[in-house]
């Protein structure tokens, strides 16, 4: 239990991870404790994690630059306790260990009056629209909460909207019995490997040219793992399937060769899902890629709401997918500057921060 | 390797377990080794598996009665190795390893030609409609055969017929991260628990009244097993589901009763495979069971050709799915009056006869 | 436009059809224009149209009085014209001509989150489980609004919740192309065989015993429409179909002997949608009506909120379903007590009040 | 009826549209009726309709070049009627009226084994791989032929190959109701604009730069009609759908700029068929093309075996869909040079050579 709200309420600020102005880095700030809505509840963050975006951010790149307007706390993977519910919250109680769904919907748009809130045209994001959850407390509205079970160790509840993206991306059709190759081994991709297997795929095969990242792919169960720098990947994966390519490719490092390898390892009616972000464009020949080949494409964004959350749930809770080796680091919430470093590095899994 | 075909010319005939009369029973006889088409191959049968088909014959019950035309072969699931292969068969050769589609189908109906053969017009099915396997050697078209690895043990290649009947009552939706109960725990409702369970089901429900079959249930996976006789079973579930029913029922049992409470434990908006046969018509309460269900029913006849056993294959191959538990007994194929008896008996998970 | 707000409010009360007390019949009354919250808007009625659900609380019947607690205005069809909006309500206006989803729903349960919430657990119907239609006003949240264009006429814009259930049955799954049976030609079998002719169904065949509704039936392009007091309809459909049967089967009429016939003259592979409420349990041979068939069941209920709205906004502002031919009578809201006789009748498809 | 078959044997040769060399051009020859097998059929073939792969290699591009060896009777699309039939054929007898699929596929690899045999990895395509339908008879496995109802005009039945690719292409996911883009309106576009009209599409906006073909469009239902060399297609299409886009876009064209112009105008979670091949490299934004909308793209090859062909026959013998507005030349089989002139000139929809 954390502490009671009367001594919450007693100091009126809380630390957070602020980004005051348009440039790169971050920095501990004393910050007001939010304000709830009565429709909305308050949480005490007790662990985040950290995301490429939040990289992204961090760095300040162009990306950042055009999308983030500071100040601004960012920060959109945690999971707490529930300090304060408001006067209109129905399901919520204090006490109860949540995490949440990253974007915060209309509810009014086409997209989400017709099950794909995921694609809410007027959508509001944490951390990057309205402030995160780097901050010892967090207010949101109770539609965007996920309470999660208490037998999920808090380190893993802390990146569910993470895993929500992968196992979206994974499970978006059949994979069972499936041969599967995995392009980037991020936690994306890890979480990915892990997904696939725990859902019955036949064979998964990881593609990454970080070495560590290669023997985390291994710990998620990846059946071979190939570096292409090493050797020439679309020859090899083709070569182990007699020619006939993979039945699903599911791309997680936005890298566009990666993007063309993949389409080249698809079997002929095999299924495409995208969700690495490519930064440039990306150039494909149609004709071989997609339309000779009856190629499937899906394009992955977010996480369906609630559905992916409700298949998360089981995957963890019944035990069949362990997700512990994609953490790599476990440090406090105050060491962010050397997290963010080690997550530019590229060695590592998830980060979490504890509070 | 079997013996080789010189030698096998040279005797002209092979033990098989005949039904010669309209009446119950079988014995083993000496009868012609089969001749095969230009388009088909002669396999030498190393190991046959028992079906409630097969005891429905043997006790020549009413069901029997209408169906089965003596004299007559029977059998149909069954593992071997090719001996003898026709002028015009292009994808196997002398040596290979398999197993076979029990349903011989037209090709030319609106089923067989929009990808739903498992449901032809004109099927002709091995064991019943045509001699069986349940003979040393047995001649079948190319276009039924089913090339098995010789990484899959030959007791459990036996088999891949009746292990395809759940493969596909299990997989034909979504079942990952799914709350599902399985209803009859014999050889086919226990293939199913270790389906979903190898398919990444959150829980699965195993129910019979029989409990060393429910022994067997937990011995596959099944998180939690039922015997009705002891308690209320739809009580139990809903309990356990919060009211809500599980996600997915899978009837293997054919009893009436049996899919009255599947129905009754079955979420709104959940899936009901339907494989079981009942003898007698079984009575719906349309509007609560189906209709402000929002259920979604699937009759399963069969496996889909060939979907369903690349998918079996998968799971086989990829050790996702250990079916060895199923098997109970193995015995010779001369003491197949014994193996009858115990079939009748209901205990006993798969029988596997070797030759 | 209707009469200014200023107007409305000078009067304090409005006209309703009023079920006082648990017996048959309803009553006239004037009683209080309802209040609205601020996420909720002032409809004023324009035209309301009847629905089976509305005799059988009209006539009290068994199931009106396990289900209803009077006091109650009931009717859930209607299309009229926003006079009030509440202060947090942002995607309607004044002057907004709209109909409403008659399901107001919990959006926090498992079916709610998960794209389903036409399942929610916790739903309250208008008219049945809180003041519906039948009157000058009605308060609704703004969740449940349907925005309709002005190009739909009033006196469809009246019944389009009816015509959802319809379109939901219909195209649940492909049409296109299909051959189509439809069981049953009330109001709601009307809508179907108008639907799956303008999603492009091969061919219509419409069954019902009452001759005036299947000479509706034709007019609302039904290809062939058979009496069951008149010929054997199973033996006449297998006969048109060469025996193959029909793809799709909608039952509409609730007859457990139409339940029967339609599973009959469903083709191997079919897919059968259940709409009909029977009032008795339906005996099936799941053996030759489902297992065998390898048959599709879907039991319907109520409408995709609002997938299956925006379906029907295509389908009616395209012009490609014309219904007008279902609208057999407009009459007077005050007429209601010989609408209702009408009702009872059968000699009618829909039947339209205008306030 | 054709002349009897006595005749037939009269006359050794026939006349055909012959390439001989691998040069430009074609030539009409005397060659030798083709030979039967005993799964084969003779077909006296009445009526070719020529498509854009018969110009290619006509005109001896690049294309055809790498992929075309002569000597070869070119064509694919025809109608004819059986004069001989092989002693194993069983559906099919002397007198049928028919067409064939193009793709005689090998039945036997995964892909024709799942279903989905128009990937079929070992497929010889009629005309391009082996003698074509460009002559007076032609002989076809029983396996490629598709029987067609005298009440199909024979023109009509010609090219019921190529109309396949646009009911594929159009029906492969749900169109009812929805909001249709058609890039590109030679004949297969405009095949696809009265396929998406007869299954009821909500709206059909129609997008070539050739003003002829625009007019044949607007013949064959399109609701609007938009020449990119005089407007922003994507601006206006985008303004019309107030910003949203459309549900779904079939790209017809192969043109790169099409392509992407399809991209920008798809509706988040939109459905884009891909069927036109583009000769050169297409770049994509994938981020916002792809992955932030949650597209799904669909590469379409060949058709459905046989599933589209009874969806296509399901479409004409209702007359849902009335095709007849694309043929704009009627010619006879021997002025095929001014034909292919025609078809170059692209003031054409389809151009149907009788015998």
């Amino acid at each position: 239990m954390v502490k009671s709200w009367l001594y919450v309420k007693a100091r009126a600020e809380m630390k957070a991870i602020f980004k005051e102005r348009e440039k790169p880095g971050a920095e501990l700030r004393e910050v007001d404790i939010p304000i709830i809505g009565d429709q909305e509840v308050l949480i005490k963050v007790q662990a985040v994690s950290m995301c490429g975006t939040d990289l992204h951010i961090y760095e300040w790149d162009n990306w950042a630059q055009r999308r983030i307007k500071p100040p601004l706390i960012f920060g959109h993977e945690f999971a707490g306790e529930i300090v304060k519910v408001g006067s209109k919250v129905t399901t919520l109680k204090i006490g109860d260990f949540v995490s949440a769904e990253s974007h915060i919907v209309c509810g009014k748009c086409f997209q989400c009056r017709t099950g794909s809130s995921h694609l809410c045209q007027k959508v509001t994001i944490i951390g990057l629209d309205r402030d995160g959850c780097f901050a010892e407390y967090i207010s949101l509205p109770e539609s965007c909460i996920w309470k999660t079970s208490r037998k999920i160790p808090l380190e893993v509840a802390s990146f569910q909207e993470a895993l929500g993206n992968a196992v979206y991306a994974t499970l978006v059709a059949e994979i069972v019995a499936k041969s599967v190759a995995v392009f980037g081994c991020g936690a994306h991709g890890l979480f990915t490997i892990g997904i696939a297997k725990a859902a019955g795929a036949k064979i998964v095969l990881a593609i990454d040219p970080n070495r560590y990242r290669l023997s985390l792919a291994r710990k998620m169960g990846a059946d071979m793992v190939f570096d292409p720098r090493e050797v020439n990947v679309v020859k090899e994966i083709l070569r182990l399937t007699f020619e006939a390519g993979v039945d699903v490719v599911i791309e997680m490092s936005g890298n566009p060769k990666a993007i063309k390898d993949g389409f080249n390892v698809l079997k002929k009616g095999g299924r495409f899902s995208v969700f690495g972000i490519p930064t440039v464009d990306t150039s494909l020949n149609f004709a071989e890629d997609i339309i000779f080949k009856g190629a499937t494409v899906l394009g992955i964004s977010g996480r369906r709401i609630f559905d992916t959350w409700y298949k998360m749930e089981g995957l963890l809770e019944s035990g069949a997918l362990n997700i512990k080796p994609v953490i790599t680091h476990r440090m406090q919430f105050t060491e962010f500057n050397a997290a963010f470093e080690l997550l530019k590095s590229g060695k590592c899994g998830k980060i979490v921060l504890f509070l």
